[in-house]
């Protein structure tokens, strides 16, 4: 797939971005297109189906590709009504809401969270994301790149 | 300092987050005020005074408060006329452009960057931030918690 490139105004010559599929450790630029996409980047399913999550897509900008950071960026994006599976696991989140507005449940509790608001979850602590409004709800979330796999917890229906 | 809370319209309690003193890995949420603000966020000076950087804002979001991920966030601002020192070293910068638009030197060229654009710097790359516009120029910064000093490169002045 060759990376799609966006014009700049800038008088300097632009070295295309690599290609997904390409590795390397070269400085580079992802382009922001319009509608929290970005150049090169394409969105894949949030976890193998059959699992408890609804209308989630993910993006990985950073970390997968070559570079020798201790940390991923990816760009989660859960449509309306959808939400991500509640669990749990030894590594932590960091969340920056972006795009729409959304809820986070920390453990026993749910919050409304919205533009730049910032969450941190704490290893262990039982999570998830929902998105109860009419626009998409969008946000970074920074991981350890070496990380454990989630435990997804049930939910009973009484 | 007691951290200040945004007002928010969710029915769920919230407990205040934990102000920047106090170190703990209790998930907690940071909560955007307008303008590029977080509460119980402070800004710091960028670097100590006298090296080659001006009218740059520095501010902590996560990292440094008791959490054991590998990395750091934070919140860069520069000023109109502001820029950061010009620099490389081993450890990559990762920065989401945020606020207004500036531009970035990447070794020998310069590039406009803008909203959500995405830019990653590799090890040793000289590099260096500018706001030549007339708003300020905001970025979130993740680096490495375990990381070497930025060696600062002097610009020569023929």
């Amino acid at each position: 797939m060759l990376p799609e490139i966006k014009a700049t105004k800038s008088s300097c010559e632009w070295e295309p971005p690599l290609s997904i599929n390409q590795k390397s450790n070269k400085s580079r630029i992802i382009r922001h297109k319009e509608g929290f996409r970005w150049s090169s980047v394409k969105a894949d399913k949030y976890k193998k189906e059959g699992q408890s999550w609804s209308s989630v897509i993910r993006m990985a900008l950073i970390g997968d590709f070559g570079e020798s950071v201790k940390f991923s960026l990816r760009y989660f994006e859960i449509l309306p009504k959808g939400y991500s599976s509640l669990e749990k696991h030894k590594h932590e989140h960091v969340v920056i809401c972006i795009r729409g507005r959304g809820k986070v449940t920390l453990d026993k509790k749910t919050y409304k969270v919205g533009y730049l608001d910032t969450v941190y979850i704490s290893p262990d602590t039982i999570h998830q994301f929902l998105n109860p409004f009419e626009e998409p709800f969008g946000f970074f979330c920074i991981v350890d790149k070496k990380r454990d796999k989630p435990i997804v917890i049930e939910e009973k229906n009484d």
